[in-house]
């Protein structure tokens, strides 16, 4: 049957097959656009009411761009698709067996479910001590309050006498080697050294130093070696200090310590490693080590052929290799998974498996210098920036804040000014005073 | 003496009278620019980094403005004065006799003060039981949280099924008939039945009532009577059920009793009064009864030569009459007292009393209605609105600011959309409630 799912009336609806998704980063939004207008009945869940464009979420912690910018409500984009409804609901609870899944106070009923509920930070077994001290960078929450104390520790150095508790406050690390962690860096130092500069009387905020601790002999291990050292060079230039071979040991309210040596630290921020939502454990699958599902070629989950995991929840692998926890490989898998459910909707032939076309990585460091790996190509510097630009603005769903968004660049670029330079009073001091107390990892996570 | 500060050395600073303005509001930080390079040493002490533009926080507020777009970092205001020093910190008291700014580990000793500290909701002696129930709106937390409030209304009916607990959740009562709560109003009218309809397909957004209640017989009290006639016309076909001569007599977690009558709503913001800061029993001052401290002709305490009081914490009259609680009074309350304080400190010159040249009124309800009282003239609906357009972009400081905030509303006024829909999950659902309390679920019935 060919139905166009736009013209049925609400009774017509209710008698179609029923896709119900989990989460509406990357992954799940790609797939429910994808489903617009077919003939199945879909639900997105999702704890936020917003799709969240990761790839900027640094930019929002170090104050150059509003959470508004980088973020779009999900009933928006999916308002034209009249058979498709968005819950804000959190999910508890998958029951595979009975299909259902469960929420508070309410439970649905799926045909097919497409779990897309990505990742959290993975503290490597220290997350009860070291999530408050070193807060990862995930949702818009997380954000602000790194946005928060970053700003804070300028202002409290203002006031501060003692020199070693200035520097303490004025030092800034950040774990992890991966693209969040060099962008993080990057932009914190542009924030002390130049942002703002001129704007204390008695703290020299040049003094601030910027700390990026990897224990790898490398960083951005996706990223072919010349690459990384190219950026390991920039991100000194930048005056950030770039510590490899350095495996953090411990953490506590006045720094760290790193390969045996203690460092004061007012600031650390962790973008160390992620680990996927609780999804595998509410679907009895089997996981690996970061807690991802795995799945089989075709992105089911083996004895349910009703139950599709894609983005950072599932531990796919492509000619023996896994695939990479990054937007284009969720999005590739929403688009598959949309297509293979209309397929078997529709039709009685058998999906073919998921092939990942991999278009090429990127990253960016500081305010004009970008890498991007495509296999055949690198470039790098400020050509590799303006694509870098180019792509993250064009892949920035909801059109007002893509004009929004390059005109802020085009603002700070020229001005070394950001612009949401905000502590608030109440709001954001809160959420990294006890983390434990709320969830922090929005459902939809990349 | 006339000196030029910018060319002076630390030293040089140190020995110039010690200016302190408590309060970065419209008042305190007209003041600090005049006094930037003059011969005096100036600190500028708030308790948040960011000035903050209060007349667009119903913006804010009602998703159409990023907090971003209408504040602007303090020192970055002030950064190329280099005889102003700013503080971020709470003031708790005035030593007035020792001449003295005390904070919690700080203390500032002055040659002249300038009391700047603003004002905050009158709830006319019920603020511990009203105040979370029907927050006010006065920062950018405040605008957070309520913005929270009436998105996750919608997010709440959208899965709800009794009709009536419906009803209750899809009813915002404005309580408050000055140019706040009229903005207010039109703003929740506007993003009800245009910007969120298609959205939702479950509820019918055009359902949602949109109270606003009014103690007094008029609204917009110091507007001329017939522009208050026109708004209550304006607001009526927004959808706005306008209910005058209507006292509210309890609120509670399902709603309110305003003139006898029981009106269930999930949504209860005030507007109704200001008070001042608490500056006036700091100072031991003669207060009015909204708190304001009395102050004389050149807006000193009386009995302290150095100390001034402007703004909203001010009691000023003017030919017998109050000067009203806004933004211009403040501004050019602040400019007068940085210029008699330069004279003072210059010459021998005693200042001219204070007269405040009343350049016209204006309001806004809705998307393209504006009111606007020049006194001699009135002007009202589309060429009001692009009146109080315009003054309010010219006004917003920080330059970048501007151009996204006009970009903002064209957006906003083509398309009906806004662009800060955002439920974020930890910290907007804070504020409103004491941190033990805080629910998981940011719905929360205050």
């Amino acid at each position: 049957m060919k139905t166009n799912a736009s013209s049925l009336s609400k009774e017509q609806l209710a008698k179609l097959p029923h896709v119900v998704i989990i989460g509406a980063g990357f992954g799940g939004l790609q797939a429910a656009r994808a489903l617009g207008n077919a003939p199945v009945r879909v639900t997105v869940i999702d704890r936020t009411n917003h799709h969240l464009f990761q790839p900027l979420l640094y930019q929002v912690a170090t104050a150059g761009l509003s959470p508004a910018d980088i973020s779009v409500p999900i009933r928006h984009v999916l308002r034209k698709y009249k058979n498709i409804s968005v819950i804000m609901d959190e999910v508890t609870g998958i029951d595979v067996e009975g299909r259902h899944v469960l929420m508070d106070d309410l439970s649905l009923s799926y045909d097919y479910l497409i779990v897309a509920t990505g990742a959290h930070e993975n503290y490597f077994g220290h997350a009860k001590e070291w999530r408050p001290l070193a807060p990862g960078l995930k949702s818009l929450d997380d954000a602000r309050g790194i946005r928060r104390k970053i700003l804070q520790a300028f202002e409290t150095a203002e006031l501060e006498t003692d020199p070693e508790r200035i520097q303490e406050l004025l030092t800034f690390i950040v774990v992890g080697g991966g693209p969040t962690g060099v962008e993080m860096a990057g932009a914190i130092a542009e924030v002390a050294h130049k942002t703002l500069a001129s704007e204390f009387r008695h703290i020299d905020t040049s003094m601030a130093r910027i700390i990026l601790v990897e224990a790898l002999p490398r960083i951005l291990g996706t990223f072919p070696e010349s690459l990384g050292r190219k950026v390991v060079k920039e991100l000194t230039h930048l005056g950030v200090d770039v510590r490899l071979n350095t495996a953090l040991e411990a953490i506590d309210e006045h720094g760290v310590i790193a390969a045996g040596q203690r460092i004061p630290a007012h600031t650390v921020i962790w973008t160390a490693g992620v680990q996927a939502s609780p999804a595998g454990t509410w679907l009895q699958g089997e996981v690996d080590r970061a807690g991802r599902v795995k799945v089989q070629e075709d992105l089911t989950l083996p004895g349910h052929p009703e139950i599709y995991v894609i983005g950072d929840t599932a531990s796919a692998t492509q000619d023996g290799k896994p695939l990479p926890g990054v937007a284009p490989v969720a999005m590739q898998e929403g688009r598959y998974v949309a297509k293979s459910i209309k397929e078997r909707v529709q039709s009685t032939k058998q999906p073919a498996p998921f092939r990942y076309k991999n278009k090429g990585y990127m990253a960016t460091v500081g305010r004009a210098y970008g890498i991007v790996d495509l296999g055949f190509l690198h470039i790098t510097g400020f050509l590799g920036w303006i694509m870098w630009l180019g792509v993250h603005v064009v892949y920035l769903i909801g059109f007002s804040n893509r004009i929004i968004v390059m005109l802020q660049w085009a603002w700070a670029y020229l001005t070394f000014q950001r612009r949401a330079r905000i502590i608030t009073y109440v709001a954001d001091s809160l959420p990294l005073v006890k983390p434990e107390e709320a969830p922090r990892q929005p459902v939809q996570s990349r």
